[in-house]
């Protein structure tokens, strides 16, 4: 709470309103991991048909004269964990030069757009909080979106600090998230867990410290309240937590609700299309000149390729070039590079 | 470790082998929470076509003379979390008395069958361990059925006591369940949590102390461990761990390694047929002469129809007569009573 926006909420964070949210949202998007996808999950219809196979960029310079905006994944494509990336502050530089726009966009929730500025900034990467999309500002702007404020009803939030921050800043009244990271309910015979009658939404984000009491809240809330909205920040597998390995990510937290309450989440996160279509309206941009570039097949392709953008993989992150090769992929890339410094003018 | 059986394992706990698996395992079923399902969910086949509507047992004679089997869910028909529910006693006294077999299973992990029969002896009923299915159980009994104990793999346990007890018993390897209740792995930068490679299945079963180290190692070892088998004890949406209001049940357990692994869990409990096949061929029975009592729709009633049996639904649980008579639940069993004391004769 003793957060200071390090931009005004009039101007960056309260946006005007986009003037209509995709048809596809609310929508429950399959939960993906590493190509193994459970056959009961529905297929994204993007990726339904055979996609030529992906080749490596070769002309740059004829990629970058036809993109006006880039889109960047930020784990894997700009950084590793807390290391940079090599030749990327370079990069972004000589993008900016010639006069192109540049987007970061993650599905990490566990920081604001603030916390993100901070850390782009201790990375030494020049950028405005207003170039950063984290999908903890994704569910603040969906709530905005929906007039959220004007019920006032309150969120109850599974998550870490990065959502709470955004809700402070678009002045949602909120419980939960860290505040209940130490709590345990009265599981003793006649013991129960009383819950706020007055939440409206859930909001699930990536929760290193989810507990019993956490998921009993939200069960509560979801199946007691009558109309509460189960949003989910995202649906990533895993994540990467520490460079170290791969991490449970936060379609554990989101199962977890799920699975108690047999609701689907609306989604907000990539490959969600709320995000691209709160960029193309906020800055007026044509979906043809934005260039979306990620390193998850899954994720990032598959939201450039559902939205009409064109995609480059970075083998950068966790995507080898055999995985991308694999005849069971489907999800196959414009093209594809070793890192985003192959944008680089050749010496 | 210190517990000692109260059965010899070799008489009663390391069954004959059952004949057949039924084909259907391992199958992954539906989650579904009072009535409300998923729209993008299947529904159980069983039910799809229109069911006569249930009417109230008005000849409670006629049912237990062609009845040679009853099967008694626990939670709701026998007790309320730690109440034993009126005329329980005399009633499975009665049956007894006039040569009916009885059994009762739950979904409920949490005790062995040995700390079922503590329950059951608490409370003042008389049973006997043989007749006591649950699915901590089921679990062990599924391994049992595998053969897993000669891969001379080791099990990782998300769950509670019941799971290690029963597994002592068949003598199985594990680590994992209450030991890491309060681990935490190492989140700094470069931290990661090493896992046992040695690991063939994962047990996902109720745990209240379920955290974030139980679920990454879990990930870890269903990622990464070539062949792990991911078993769920039941996907129940909620349970009573008191009576004083619905808890979050294992769903929420089993959701959050199902989002972070994108795998599919093979299921022991209710409605998987595991136990009702288990007891068929154990005990020689035709399913015509089994009845199957219990007070929920989607995991009882569906267990009976599903299996062959005749089935009772008891209103001393979670489902009132209304929502049994409501259009839209097309789960309907044969007939319904207040409680399973209306099998006593009148006076």
């Amino acid at each position: 709470m003793a957060f200071v926006p390090l931009i005004t909420p009039s101007r960056s964070f309260v946006p005007a309103r986009i003037p209509q949210l995709s048809p596809r949202l609310p929508q429950a998007v399959p939960v993906v991991s590493r190509g193994r996808m459970s056959p009961s999950l529905p297929k994204m219809t993007a990726v339904a048909q055979p996609s030529t196979a992906a080749s490596k960029l070769t002309d740059a310079a004829e990629l970058i004269s036809r993109t006006n905006v880039f889109i960047f994944d930020c784990d894997g494509v700009i950084w590793r964990g807390d290391s940079l990336i090599d030749g990327i502050p370079q990069t972004i530089e000589y993008l900016r030069s010639i006069g192109k726009r540049v987007f970061f966009v993650t599905n990490n929730s566990t920081k604001s757009r603030a916390g993100y500025l901070k850390k782009f900034t201790k990375l030494g990467l020049d950028a405005q909080a207003e170039e950063i999309f984290s999908s903890s500002f994704a569910a603040a702007a969906y709530l905005e979106q929906t007039n959220f404020k004007e019920t006032g009803k309150k969120v109850y939030i599974i998550g870490e600090i990065g959502i709470p921050q955004e809700l402070d800043l678009i002045d949602v009244p909120y419980i939960g998230g860290p505040d209940d990271s130490a709590k345990q309910p009265n599981m003793d015979p006649g013991g129960r867990l009383e819950h706020d009658p007055d939440v409206g939404a859930v909001i699930v984000g990536f929760d290193r410290f989810i507990n019993y009491y956490k998921i009993q809240y939200a069960q509560l809330c979801i199946n007691e309240n009558p109309g509460c909205k189960f949003i989910a920040t995202n649906l990533d597998a895993v994540t990467h937590l520490t460079d170290a390995q791969e991490w449970a990510g936060n379609g554990a937290m989101v199962g977890a609700i799920r699975g108690c309450t047999g609701q689907e989440p609306i989604l907000v996160g990539k490959p969600s299309p709320l995000m691209i279509d709160y960029i193309v309206s906020k800055y007026d941009i044509e979906r043809s000149e934005i260039c979306m570039v990620g390193d998850r097949l899954d994720t990032d392709i598959l939201f450039g390729k559902d939205n009409g953008l064109s995609s480059v993989l970075a083998l950068s992150g966790v995507t080898t070039e055999a995985r991308l090769k694999d005849p069971t992929n489907d999800i196959q890339p414009d093209s594809y590079v070793d890192s985003i410094a192959d944008f680089l003018p050749r010496q």
